[in-house]
């Protein structure tokens, strides 16, 4: 069974959940994880007419209504969408904490997030950093990194959300191996045979060292050390050719990256709705819709539901494995 | 009339342009700038059957055979495939610069280049920088920058080939005005009433400063100054966003981009083979093929023509302006 955290409550998170179920998009053994009420509310603004039923948890499920073990945190005027809110930050927290334990303790066989808005959990939780680094504490992970999955590419990231001056920093020989490692780990469950490329860092791969030295310094030495580990990995490879190899010409099923947009810009421009976050690293599994809380169009019922649907298959096929 | 450069004799550019030739796909009025033996050389090692006729200057043209204003300065000799070659690279400078004056002297309405190899040239000519840094000299102009064009997107660049953390230093508020200058400039003759974007440098274009400052600094000031001059300019934009807006959603004609590998991954992506360099910035029409000379395949016959002919026909759709 899939449990599905509801995000924040004044997001586009639970509409997303109503309409995929309403729409019969969704598996049948899934429950969510938040609080009734939002759910409840945005049944009611936006005529879905989803029958809704609470429950302590994962075990009390049955077939039929969408399955919410209820947080009981927010009421129906807590709720605005669009608005940064610190009650339904700290409700989103709270569902994220709930649905990681019930995984943790085997109650459920995956979890599939649906987005924060970390604005609004840092108004109680002043130390929130993230909806991933949350979930790795929970799971005393050391090292937790996300892989950014579509239909055509898998991409891995050296560092991602910091100025690409700090990322340069962080292309160091431990977090190069870390994120080979990972990625190696992850790719053999999901595809096993993968080929792993990298990307360089710099135009080129650096041109032999007349643009930039980390190729040769930093990360040529950590996929030798990968190869040596019996990984099929090869690079560093010109971040300009090595998308263009791995999507049309098939040659690698995932490339490790070095920066956020080096791999986020190719794999948005060629599935810009239907990403999935998938977190390496963790005992269990977690995938996540590859979109944030969208206050914009919050309540309106037009967000896209493909994220969702892509995030929750690729944990169903994780679960297979 | 056109004028081709054949570039670095060693490389594929030769075989590229008579190929192109045989096959009936370049314009009927062009000259070729280089030298006969080289034309003459893989003519013969790959059977290509093509007339050459040697001619002094583009005057001379007459319809029928590849028409040549021979440099004289290469023997079949000096040729060997895929070599560094310091004759080679000097042969090559030779027929740029040869092409350049007579494109200022208006003999030729653009030049089209084919590569040249830097390594072989800086053998002689050990101040040379790059093919269009010559160019640029030889036409007495201040600024140079290159767009990339295909079918798809234009994009051109604040730096270019320089490692990413030179790159982030580039980043200054004069440069970043004068490349969006050029290609407002630019794009005002090849598409006018077009509709420019520029790319943010850091993930999330900063995410309100939280992931660098550049763009509050820098790049948003000289987007307002650029909109003060009348320009459609809009920005920064999200990197992994503004790709996906102009190609998928046709939001915009061109993005002006802050690194290398920021417009040449979704280039390069989409249009492998058939991407074009304009030069922007010179007094004179010239665009080049986006490929280098490919040592490793070259006198094989199997290079890709596409380059090649895209880079005539733009130069021809800038000529009709």
């Amino acid at each position: 069974m899939i449990g599905i955290t509801l995000g924040d409550a004044c997001g586009v998170g639970p509409e997303i959940l109503l309409e995929a179920f309403r729409d019969g998009e969704l598996p049948r053994d899934f429950v969510a994880y938040g609080d009734l009420s939002a759910l409840a509310f945005y049944n009611e603004k936006l005529a879905y007419g989803v029958p809704l039923r609470a429950i302590a948890n994962a075990k009390q499920f049955q077939p039929g209504p969408l399955n919410v073990v209820d947080q009981g945190i927010l009421q129906a005027s807590d709720i605005t969408p669009g608005r940064v809110s610190a009650k339904a930050g700290a409700a989103a927290r709270e569902s994220v904490v709930a649905a990681t334990r019930a995984a943790l303790n085997q109650e459920i066989g995956a979890i599939v997030t649906l987005p924060m808005n970390k604005e609004a959990t840092q108004l109680t939780d002043p130390a929130f950093t993230g909806h991933t680094e949350l979930i790795g504490a929970l799971c005393g992970a050391a090292d937790v990194t996300i892989m950014l999955a579509s239909e055509h590419l898998m991409v891995t990231h050296v560092s991602t959300h910091c100025s690409l001056r700090q990322a340069i920093e962080r292309v160091t020989p431990e977090r190069v191996k870390t994120i080979l490692r990972m990625t190696a780990e992850a790719m053999s469950r999901i595809k096993p045979g993968s080929r792993i490329a990298v990307a360089g860092l710099n135009p080129h791969a650096g041109e032999g060292g007349a643009f930039g030295d980390e190729e040769i310094r930093v990360i040529r030495p950590a996929v030798e050390w990968a190869q040596a580990q019996g990984w099929q990995v090869e690079g560093p490879l010109p971040p300009d050719t090595v998308f263009f190899l791995a999507v049309r010409k098939r040659r690698y099923d995932a490339v490790v990256c070095m920066y956020h947009d080096q791999g986020h810009i190719p794999l948005k421009l060629l599935d810009f709705e239907a990403g999935v976050n998938v977190t390496l690293g963790l005992p269990i599994i977690r995938t996540s819709v590859d979109h944030g809380t969208a206050f914009d169009i919050a309540g309106h019922g037009v967000a896209s539901t493909s994220s969702l649907l892509a995030a929750v298959h690729f944990a169903l096929r994780l679960m297979r494995r």
